[in-house]
């Protein structure tokens, strides 16, 4: 045996090459291997569905680096230093030997390789639930690129036209609007209420869904699938819930990825209490020389207690736990702060996004939280290209830090979810976030960003300087019926006109310019509830009333734009 | 005298009108004055390049709300509760009596009004050097509505064709592409040796200065202005500077702003050693009823020592002060926590941004400091609309900690500036920001985004992992014809061809794939330089060469993209 440390990275995407390349670089001496089931390595899995929509050209391109070299193991031999197999399965560990057994899956040749240290970056796979149909061809995951192949082909000779996606998670998002723009007719279901339900609120996946409504995409919600349906010659021919069936010709699986543990498990690594493989800060499992990183294991949440795990596979993660694990090979301890759960998407003209806690999850956790919703542009009003967000905080109402962040809109939310997850990361409380020196100028910030905006507003909610009502109460009101309230629109009548509430029985008009001086038109023994396109105005009105002696005012959080259900448009159409 | 709080806001821009409606909205009993001396109130000043350029249409959307009310004396007495007087300046306080005179400009007439509470909410004023002719007709310093009214009008009817420019500064730059836009031929002339001189370190100024020359602007750096030259009949004809003469129909002063703090002197409220108003946390001048905010003051910086105050005239920060005015009146004691002095700006189709200390103020405050230049894309690179971003960070070398930030990019460069502007109000170390959770999909970032990779280059480089050099420091090499060192370009052959630098004689070419096998063709007795288009596999060669025994490699940080110099393109062309 030489005297060279001999490192076995299992796994050749993300977290795996990044540990081996990073740990060539910071010990030219390593004997670094990297073993990977399939036959191709180190592609972008997150590109899929770009490269379906078209937006990526060529699917070579999510295997390249950005000068148009392939990363193969010729590649990583003689750029990085180290070497790879490839359609090579590491199928055991022993850990008292300290080697692991490999089979050759072409050959079905086994052999037996030792190590000083072992990296599993085992990655991930989409659950695939055991309903019957589930196997026929037409049913894809969009897991590896010749997925993704075959879906382009597909679509691009017509073959797919009715397309179903089974789970509104992150990858049927992606996918529904990579297939519509590719002509097929697309249809989500959901088991649960809403989109991205397990990510959101209920009025943000409400307004997440809407893209994809105006985008023509079928959602349909609160289903579960209980069958795919064939028609006998192996071809899918539809889907059926547990209250309907659906047509298709094609499904994509979307409903959620497990970790790929097995190897860690036969091991007795241990796990966490949902099968993940559980890791230290350094990205250590519970036998030190092994360590594990990417989609196969669960995070710490400085949110949470220690102990609770967060499982978010995510590319991102993966990248820097390969960067930890090298480093600490390498005698360098730095330790990995944990995740979020940060997450966005694209969906059409819209982005989604969300980090920390839901106002859900804070509830679970017993936290005593208070939201809000707001809505309002991402520019001045009078620099094109601005455009609308709606953005929920939630903020502990005891300490005052800020805890989640959600918001779906056209604007830049992306800018707007980094500034949030720094400040979570270091513990911001609403009012340092309310006066951060972000950079403004027209064609990137209205004076005071909307993130700073989002914090004031909190900020008068949380010290009682003003009283919001979330859409969410106000639906609950209406839809129980109740007569003890009316709603005040705000805004100019020609606004009023464009777009409104559906309720207009519950209704009084009084632009807030005449506010002032048409008080004593509103009923004094009902609540009050102002509203405007935004959240600007509607706040205005209710620190009006409530300065001349209404008692009960509480401005509708997130106005006509950030109403989660249907708005009534000019002309009758409701969107 | 009647015993509601009696509140007087003198100025009806930003700060002033800010400060007013959120005392109206916090203590509506309050009575509010605000008192401007022009006729209009309450504009988007910082609008006012994108009102020539015609990507605002009409100057009147930037007095309006978003909704298209205009911000009149009317409207803000109706909406927000307070009484404007406009055309109407206040030209003396006294604080013994706690009454201001008040002089009607158009009839002269002068009046006392008392005040419980005075807000200086004065702004600033652009500086007017003292040179001949710059009373001239033909140079306006786009300050005001009127000016900017009067700029795109005569630049749409052909009366200006040459246009000068004085100062490139921010306000120099949106007027540059502003102009370029409608047609005119622009020259700035700055008499620092870069561009925006005072806000970046040297060759972030070269690198902005790029995107101006791309696009036409004739760069006149280093040259100071003697005499704006009149034909005798009242037009302008040329600029004078100390070394040449340029023609000119037009100039536009833009060489910063001074703060209007007059007022507060002759009151002997106290200033700060560059004639700005002194202000608390709570943005109280030297007497405790008077408040102060906006263009007139300067802040404090919590990276300074305290007692050490910034001049950084924002619309964001008269916004922000208006609040903490308005928040301490009514009883509410909110801190402002100072600025880092962040500024953004859009040259043509490149961001230009900065936050805290460049490497120059380190050195001035005598912090040792590493610093890093940095080069890559803001998307992975199979997804369209990816583009480049030059990054510079600054670090303490002792307690780690995040300093300083400068880009320049057609990358979104907006997103980073604010993601570094939260980590230094944290006091992040660059270990805390290498790690953040920050949001990945490929529309919106790589899996490492930008920041974090920068970050990580820089954790290397602090910790001896690798070696880089500045391009700066290159370049004094080459001029002064040194011999010790070769230059190693590792890209491909055919980026090669596409663009290199200039100089090919000192340049050995070995593509990265190849450099582990050709090692032996390199010199070892010479320093070597090994670089490629943006920054990685420069990187990764120093790292192979050192791990070969190569004793003296640095890695040219930024790359080819990111050379402030002139570069050779495919065809000789150099830009």
């Amino acid at each position: 045996m030489s005297d060279r440390l001999n490192v076995i990275v299992v796994g050749g995407v993300a977290c795996g090459p990044k540990a081996a390349s990073r740990l060539k670089r910071l010990m030219p001496d390593a004997e670094v291997t990297m073993i990977e089931k399939d036959r191709i390595v180190s592609y972008g899995a997150c590109g899929l569905p770009y490269y379906v929509s078209g937006e990526v050209e060529r699917i070579e391109e999510l295997m390249e680096t950005p000068v148009g070299v392939q990363r193969t193991p010729a590649f990583f031999e003689k750029v990085k230093g180290f070497k790879t197999l490839t359609e090579t399965e590491v199928v055991r560990i022993n850990r008292t030997e300290k080697t692991v057994a490999v089979l050759n899956l072409p050959s079905r040749e086994e052999k037996t390789m030792s190590y000083d240290k072992l990296v599993l970056a085992t990655g991930g796979q989409p659950f695939a639930p055991p309903i019957p149909g589930i196997d026929l061809p037409g049913v894809v995951q969009l897991h590896h690129p010749d997925e993704a192949v075959l879906v382009r082909e597909k679509v691009e000779q017509g073959r797919i036209k009715n397309l179903v996606i089974i789970g509104a998670g992150l990858i049927g998002i992606e996918m529904a609007e990579a297939m519509i723009k590719k002509g097929a007719k697309v249809t989500i279901v959901e088991m649960l209420d809403s989109v991205l339900g397990a990510l959101l609120d209920e009025e943000m996946g409400l307004l997440a869904a809407k893209p994809l409504k105006a985008a023509g995409v079928n959602l349909v919600l609160g289903e579960r699938v209980q069958e795919v349906l064939g028609d006998g010659k192996g071809n899918v021919c539809g889907v059926k819930t547990d209250s309907r069936k659906l047509e298709a010709d094609f499904v994509i699986m979307a409903v959620g990825m497990r970790s790929e543990s097995k190897l860690a498990r036969e091991a007795k690594l241990e796990l966490d209490g949902n099968g993940h493989i559980l890791i230290n800060e350094f990205c250590q499992t519970s036998d030190p020389d092994i360590y594990a990183g990417g989609d196969c294991v669960s995070n710490s949440n400085p949110l949470y207690d220690p102990g609770e795990r967060l499982f978010t596979p995510q590319g991102s993660t993966a990248n820097k736990h390969g960067r930890i694990i090298a480093n600490h090979i390498a005698g360098m301890k730095e330790a990995f702060p944990g995740v979020l759960g940060t997450v966005i998407c694209k969906a059409f003209d819209t982005t989604i996004a969300r980090t920390g806690m839901t106002e859900k999850e804070a509830g679970r956790l017993k936290r005593n939280v208070e939201s809000i919703l707001w809505t309002g542009n991402d520019l001045p009003h009078y620099y094109s290209g601005s455009n609308p967000l709606c953005i929920k905080i939630v903020v502990d109402r005891e300490n005052r830090q800020v805890l989640g962040f959600q918001a779906v809109g056209q604007g830049d939310v992306s800018k707007r979810l980094d500034v949030v997850v720094t400040s979570i990361s270091f513990r911001a409380t609403i009012d340092q976030l309310a006066y951060l020196d972000l950079g403004y100028a027209p064609p990137y910030s209205p004076p005071l960003d909307p993130i700073l905006t989002v914090a004031h507003v909190m900020q008068n909610k949380i010290d009682g300087i003003t009283r919001g009502i979330s859409p969410l109460e106000v639906k609950r009101m209406i839809d129980r019926g109740r007569d003890d309230f009316v709603l005040l629109d705000v805004r100019l009548p020609k606004e009023c006109e464009e777009m409104t509430l559906p309720y207009e029985e519950k209704t009084v008009f009084i632009p807030l310019g005449a506010l002032r001086e048409k008080l004593e038109s509103l009923p004094r023994d009902k609540k009050i509830i102002p509203f405007c396109k935004l959240s600007l105005r509607g706040y205005e009105a209710e620190r009006i009333l409530s300065a001349n002696g209404f008692k009960d005012v509480a401005f509708l959080e997130g106005g006509v734009l950030g109403w989660p259900y249907e708005v009534r448009k000019k002309m009758g159409e409701e969107i």
